[in-house]
């Protein structure tokens, strides 16, 4: 199957830097973007779609996301973390079902194919169950199982958290196509002893792969950790070994220069959640200084129970803004930077080489926006317009692999009634046991 | 003509407080809302609205705008403020025609019925001009002729900006059946004249009306009014009688407890302007502080050239969030306030008790919020919902004054081509002054 996208607007890029093309021509073949230019090319495809009055960029990668705790959204709002977690979310999450897993999996990748992200980077449980919600929606994705071990009781040799990931790994990693990553993960350093912990960063080194964690989110989890251990997460995850594996570490809000020069040296991508730090009260992460010291930053949203949805362009929308304000800097957090973060930064961090970006070779993981609106009118300056001005709600063209999964309110891949109708059992069910 | 809306839930206001009917009914005759309930009326109604999977909620008031402006969004990026306006904004806005204003204006209305917003307070030129555009659409506002003195040279009997700002109010102060108010206003303190303000300010307290400015905006704007006038912003307004008139400060991200002392004395309301503190760097207002105080705080967009749209949801949500990362607390701006300050507060800021709340006997300025959608669901708590989930382009239905304007994307009083041919004119024109 071959696609010539014409008329459009394109983001490409160009010796390492954005270029924004008018009037111009995409061409898809199979999987992989075949031709990008101004002239229409001679080469004739099997398809040709009108994009004007559309930008086409690189599909969003969403870097850090807990699926299916959708489930459990506006569950105790502005509540104080632990007793959100402890009165409002365990109670539930304790109760949920295999079926509830590939609801919540299914509904998220609704969400998330309408606004455009293309790939996104999970941890959370029954990756089993859900794998095959990546398989037959066609979006990609970087699964891990949510491994904690807290305890003194836990016997590593039957420890089921390492089990099923090692199972799921072995099963899963690169199946469709290259399509779903299994990656390695802790929870975070609060939610595990450093004896398992310890064993645990051996074992995955060995095994190969990739590692995802939470560090530094809170003040509280960043001082309680140089409490426990004499150091800081960063330092604690690196000395254990885990950074020696390409890593991605959520939030890094608390971290210290210290901890950046660690993250920057192993070559740690760090993933900023803006809304979840913001709506948590969590703080700010120290990103421009992260960009200006050469740190892989993505974007990521964090689970939608405390999001609450799985946004990309409100996360790129404050990313650009709250650090001017927090700084007092309006020229910090440029838009090209902006949109790096929710792309190529995001593949980066899923090894993902082959995308993140709009040129000749890579893969056709591409997203259209729609300007024909009130708010996206005038276009000054393209990427401006994209970070600041566009709406998730303007995406309306989602492919993966030079596959149309989403267009014009369409799911291609999906049975939108049957997920709706699906999640709404799980939700019933659920919201029993709501207090 | 009179309308049912049945199988609502309906955002409600019970003895000052908000509570949501589920499976309800909303009936509105003329301009009045005559039925809330959660049992179908008795009365027969000429047209009945299925409104399932709908919220229904009082219309959003953006309580500090500048409207054609939207004619030079995306323009400077990114720039210190003032390099951006100096070599950005003013050397296009300088060359606005009238039918600049118009198309503006227009687009702006688009814009802001699309998402929900069915009253603005505006602060700009040629308000003679577009006013027409406030009588055509049906849409509110609270309109003031932008007033700026500086210069020892200016002769206050001739000073234009006071002339048609005079004429202007007296002309159009509660036209079009009370849906238009002319308000009065200075910029801002640090570009008029101390003489100049003085004049203005007893002239304008014998006429009556309501006054708007800019208040402590930038750190170097409340610092250099000490420095000119040894007393804050706030204190020097006050002092020269501006808040004798009932008044609206926006921004406020610099106020002393003072000032937040006088605010409250003289029944001042705070509008609240969040993209823009950010984009700007301008910094955190004291928003949880005047709230606990009993300060009106309502809630704005600026212009949508420092925002850049004027999407009130994404304020919302930026409101709800952005300040429990700013003191690392996720308990404080709860859902109810927040859509307290969007919709009831910017109505008081307007003068207009019949209206901000979902009650018998206001006027019916309603949307409705659709739900059928992957980020509306579940709903656990429909206040935390429209603040964290929804998204402006989740919005349905905008009535203002028991009159339909915009409903599933289409305008019932604007002719939406027209307004984007005239803006894309107007566009091109202004575009060649863009360095």
């Amino acid at each position: 199957m071959s696609i010539l996208f014409k008329n459009a607007k394109i983001i490409t890029t160009e010796k390492g830097s954005m270029k924004v093309l008018e009037n111009s021509y995409l061409g898809v073949d199979g999987k992989f973007i075949d031709y990008i230019g101004t002239q229409k090319p001679k080469k004739t495809y099997a398809e040709e779609i009108d994009m004007y009055d559309k930008i086409l960029m690189p599909g969003i990668v969403n870097g850090h996301a807990h699926s299916a705790m959708n489930l459990l959204k506006g569950l105790g709002s502005d509540l104080p973390l632990q007793e959100w977690l402890e009165n409002a979310v365990w109670p539930i999450e304790g109760k949920m079902r295999d079926q509830d897993f590939v609801s919540g999996m299914n509904m998220i990748i609704l969400e998330m194919l309408a606004s455009g992200t293309t790939s996104f980077s999970d941890m959370y449980f029954r990756p089993m169950i859900t794998q095959k919600c990546i398989e037959e929606s066609g979006i990609k994705a970087d699964i891990t199982r949510v491994l904690m071990g807290i305890g003194d009781d836990i016997d590593y040799a039957t420890f089921p958290d390492r089990f099923e990931s090692i199972e799921f790994h072995k099963n899963f990693d690169g199946a469709f196509d290259d399509r779903l990553h299994v990656d390695w993960c802790i929870h975070a350093e609060y939610t595990i002893s450093e004896k398992i912990a310890a064993q645990w960063a051996e074992e995955i080194q060995k095994l190969g792969g990739r590692f995802h964690t939470h560090v530094s989110e809170t003040k509280r989890e960043h001082v309680g950790c140089i409490e426990r251990h004499g150091k800081t997460p960063t330092k604690w995850l690196s000395d254990l070994g885990f950074f020696n594996l390409p890593s991605y570490a959520a939030h890094c809000v608390w971290c210290t220069d210290d901890d950046l020069r660690i993250l920057k040296e192993k070559g740690v991508t760090i993933v900023h959640n803006p809304t979840s730090n913001m709506k948590l009260g969590s703080g700010f992460a120290p990103i421009q200084k992260a960009l200006d010291m050469g740190i892989n930053v993505s974007l990521g949203t964090d689970g939608s129970s405390s999001n609450n949805n799985v946004n990309m362009f409100e996360e790129m929308h404050l990313a650009s803004i709250i650090h001017n304000g927090y700084t007092c800097d309006p020229t910090i957090m440029k838009p090209e930077a902006i949109i790096r973060m929710a792309t190529l930064a995001g593949a980066l961090e899923q090894g993902r080489k082959d995308t993140g970006t709009l040129e000749v070779g890579k893969k056709a993981d591409i997203i259209a926006i729609n300007t024909d609106a009130p708010h996206m009118v005038p276009d000054y300056d393209t990427l401006a317009l994209v970070v600041y001005s566009a709406q998730a709600s303007d995406v309306c063209m989602t492919m993966v692999d030079g596959k149309i999964l989403y267009k014009n309110g369409e799911y291609l891949t999906m049975d939108r009634d049957k997920v709706f109708h699906d999640y709404m059992a799980s939700h019933k069910y659920l919201s029993a046991f709501a207090k």
